[in-house]
């Protein structure tokens, strides 16, 4: 039998993953990996943190843990393959398996021949067609070079005026790295909140108070028409549709595009990305592809729709799920959740499958609710405020999402999350796995079980809840009383900006029932509103049947709230 | 229909906890709750860190988060249930359906009518039939009057010399406080390791190390035999079966016992703790038992054994299906893992599923790995190393049990490994989990699947690899070569004690095969031995039969290395 010869295009993530595992299976194939660019396998996702300065030397992302320049060189002596940096592929020619290559240094076109072909051809900043997008000090942020040259410039022009135009998840990392670099920050998004497609927009508010509160200037619902340069091709400001920002810096973050050319042109299946199977084969089986470049589905399949979400952890498990087959063994890449995270300066700021915007688009029959508390048992110094939301299907209980967001510890309940969705687990799951409790890591019930809980209630009627946002309409419609069940020192330090409420200590409040009015809705609340909610239970019982509680307490309010002056 | 009566034993954690539920489900319900001692719904779990110093007002663990104080009172006005404390529980009249309680002030005896009868009578500390173990400044650790009176007594007689008896959970987490408190400590365990039942003895050896850094003086293997006092009364040393250890304070942890009296004399089923069905009922169907006066059972029954693992988090979650199947709702208790987790100074220590000690026991078919490495990518300031030990049947590839130790957050990977153990997940499933990946949280592929990863290629023989124990033990022998991968720099820096070692750093490999024996076993290393790994694939390509790796690398070692002297 003549040796195998595997040729992988592209060698950022999927790529090299693909070759090494592949050369680690089956040492006698012939393993070739070409890339356009003279870097690979280097650490993208880093580039800004080392705009921020976690790092100082941008060699962290191209070398290895001990130093070693991950080169052409390096690959072939330790991993055994074969590497052409600086050679793009042109064409693929299915019928006889070649792929037309062409050195960008010498312009010399050779065809490659391959018995399987792997596409990990990556993905593009999308640059948005507007005037000025090619001026100087505009910055994409998806190569070391461009964070080298940022960080150069900062330094070299003394930048002072940033403008992220997007706010995803590099938006969001790159606005706290230059906030970090002593810039001031503007952030433009066309949406009317950060993290759009990836948070609920009550879930960004809260986000997004923590970025104002870090100087990060937020522009929403506003779109950016062009840039503006000066003499020297410089930009200096950026246009939205409403306004013009000063700018000495912009860094434009609005999405990857998938690298789907060089398939579609060889009439592989294309939408959104390039196609694949669960063993990442594409519409030709001999022809994998994997990363950026592949448009993944839900675990499970939850949801029909395809969904494009580029990320190294996704990249890298479909390079061992081509190398495997190739190998033959098979090891079906089982789809994503959507899972992902970004740390807003001290927040944590996340997601694991389904939002309540894309739940209601997909007409999906769902409950969700908003929690809030300590992720940690109170008396511990390390215990820190924030918010998870949860998405379960009314049907059959099943957790659809979760999102968290700030001071806690998120990851660790977006990884539970996460976890419980690949498995398909219900709410009452979720609640019961045996996690590790201990108070320096978490409460004896875990916030994420509470949250289940909370959920679990609400779905059996027993928990009546609603919003801070349906809070804070009703309140503006005038139509809701509002019951403060806090202690008086509580209420004396920070009151709901409201003339409508009544204060009971939840203490006194079986006694004192005959204060409320019965003929209005009541929204009861409290700091969590764990009191909130017994204070809903109490109400119900005593036969008010139109009274909620509000998710979250007032530590879940994004809106205006009355301090004590002291 | 008359009210249903529901008498509670026990007010730590279950008993409340069962009570506060079932008042919000049935609020017509008759809920009491009895309790021997005066304090009520307290966090024991804090006690340690109260000591250490973590927060400096003990009524932290028995008030609210906003301050008020967990009284009868306070439940009965907050929750609207009844509570009777210094009140104990003497016998229960099954036929009759009521309990004999006993007033502990005034001396009273009164019948209590049920309907449903909840046992919450907790755990009991070990009390060691040793002498000397009622002597002054001998503490146990279950009670905050205990904590209370550790500190003040440290203070106030000046203690310097602390014994810990036990290296559990508990003596682990006193250990750390004592040091906190500039105490000298020394932890005395039976067993040749610590945290034995927690930890595979390969795994507490690492983390004693740490122990030993932090100045815990650790005497392992011996059995404590009495306690010596002076002429006030008040303890002066521990006697071991081999030493005398001077002492002016003692902490034993030696394990918790279920208080099962009560149900046992009422003809219940007990076997080292209360039998419960899913449901949490006893023998008797009125009757309800959960906390730490039950034994538990494996998630998925994966384990016939009863397993005895006392913890708040377990107490919380019985609790609440004891009084939703009261109020008529099933949601069954599924059971546990034994997760356990501990903050050993910098290090996280803890363990899901079964130990590679249990497997054997149960004659399970298992493989089990060692994996080393950062947390975090190594460019982030915050990464820090951990093992992750994994086990997984041989069989059906499912995980069996996973245990942590390290500065890595190991918290999270055990959730992770938790959550696949309750929905029964194998390693392929561990892998694919779609977990939140950002630099400042985890790398691309996350440690708890590379472990996984590992494992699996283990199993299909693709991985050789043994631990760094089998690898001492063969190095003891003399009859193994080393084959050292590393870079010429960090061979200078760093060697292993031990004659038999080849060093070609993993570049060169390919190149100089003919440096290496052909008949000898040959065990790779690097750090962390990805490149041993690399390497051992190296070799058993060109036809090395008897290769393996050092799992976890040298940064596993827990034995002696020679250091370049400066």
């Amino acid at each position: 039998m003549s040796q195998l010869r595997v040729l992988i295009i592209g060698g950022v993530a999927c790529g090299p993953k693909t070759a090494a595992r592949l050369k680690r299976l089956c040492p006698d194939a012939d393993v070739t990996m070409i890339e356009r660019d003279s870097l690979i396998s280097y650490g993208a996702c880093g580039l800004p943190y080392y705009v921020e300065g976690e790092f100082l030397n941008i060699n962290a992302l191209t070398h290895t843990q001990v130093g070693l320049p991950r080169t052409a060189e390096f690959f072939e002596k330790t991993k055994g393959f074969t590497v052409h940096t600086r050679t793009e592929a042109i064409r693929i020619d299915r019928e006889k398996k070649t792929v037309t290559v062409r050195s960008l240094d010498s312009g010399t076109e050779t065809d490659l021949p391959y018995d399987k072909l792997v596409l990990a051809t990556g993905g593009s900043a999308f640059r948005p067609p507007i005037p000025g997008i090619d001026l100087g000090n505009v910055w994409f942020m998806t190569h070391p070079e461009h964070a080298r040259t940022l960080v150069e410039e900062i330094k070299g022009q003394g930048l002072e005026n940033a403008v992220m135009v997007g706010a995803g998840f590099i938006g969001m990392e790159m606005a706290e790295a230059l906030i970090y670099r002593n810039m001031s920050v503007t952030m433009v998004e066309m949406a009317d909140q950060i993290l759009p497609g990836v948070l609920d927009k009550d879930m960004a508010a809260y986000a997004q108070i923590h970025l104002e509160d870090n100087d990060v200037d937020l522009v929403l619902g506003e779109r950016v028409v062009g840039l503006e340069g000066d003499a020297d091709g410089r930009v200096k400001a950026v246009r939205t549709d409403r306004r013009t920002i000063p700018a000495d810096c912009v860094v434009v973050a609005v999405g990857t595009r998938p690298n789907d050319e060089l398939a579609r042109e060889a009439g592989l299946f294309c939408d959104r990305g390039i196609l694949i199977n669960d063993n990442c084969q594409t519409s030709d089986p001999d022809i994998y592809a994997g990363g950026d470049c592949v448009v993944n589905h839900f675990i499970n399949k939850t949801v029909a729709q395809p969904l494009y979400a580029p990320l190294g952890s996704t990249a890298n498990k479909q390079g061992r799920t081509i190398a495997n087959h190739i190998a033959g063994c098979q090891t079906p890449f089982p789809g994503i959740n959507g899972t992902g995270v970004v740390k807003a300066f001290d927040y944590t700021v996340g997601r694991t499958g389904l939002t309540e915007t894309m739940a209601k688009k997909l007409g999906i029959a769902y409950e969700s609710i908003v929690w809030g508390g300590p992720d940690r048992p109170h008396y511990m110094k390390k215990a820190r405020y924030f918010l998870i939301k949860m998405l379960a299907d009314r049907r059959d209980r099943k957790v659809l999402g979760v999102q968290v967001v700030g001071a806690g510890d998120g990851t660790k309940r977006l990884d539970v999350a996460a976890s419980t969705l690949y498995y398909g687990g219900t709410l009452e799951d979720l609640a019961d796995i045996d996690l590790a409790y201990a108070p320096p890591f978490s409460p004896p019930i875990d916030p994420i079980a509470v949250a289940a809980h909370v959920l679990s209630n609400k779905m059996d009627g027993i928990a009546r809840c609603m919003t801070v946002f349906e809070t804070k309409e009703r309140m503006d419609r005038g139509d809701v009383v509002l019951l403060d069940v806090r202690e008086p020192d509580e209420n004396k330090m920070l009151k709901m900006a409201y003339e409508k409420v009544i204060h009971i200590p939840l203490g006194e409040l079986r006694g004192r029932l005959d204060e409320l009015p019965g003929d209005t809705d009541i929204v009861t609340f409290c700091k969590i509103s764990l009191r909130g909610y017994e204070a809903q239970r109490i109400l119900t019982a005593a036969g008010f049947e139109r009274v909620w509680f509000m998710e979250g307490g007032h530590e879940a309010w994004p809106f205006e709230l009355d301090y004590l002056e002291m």
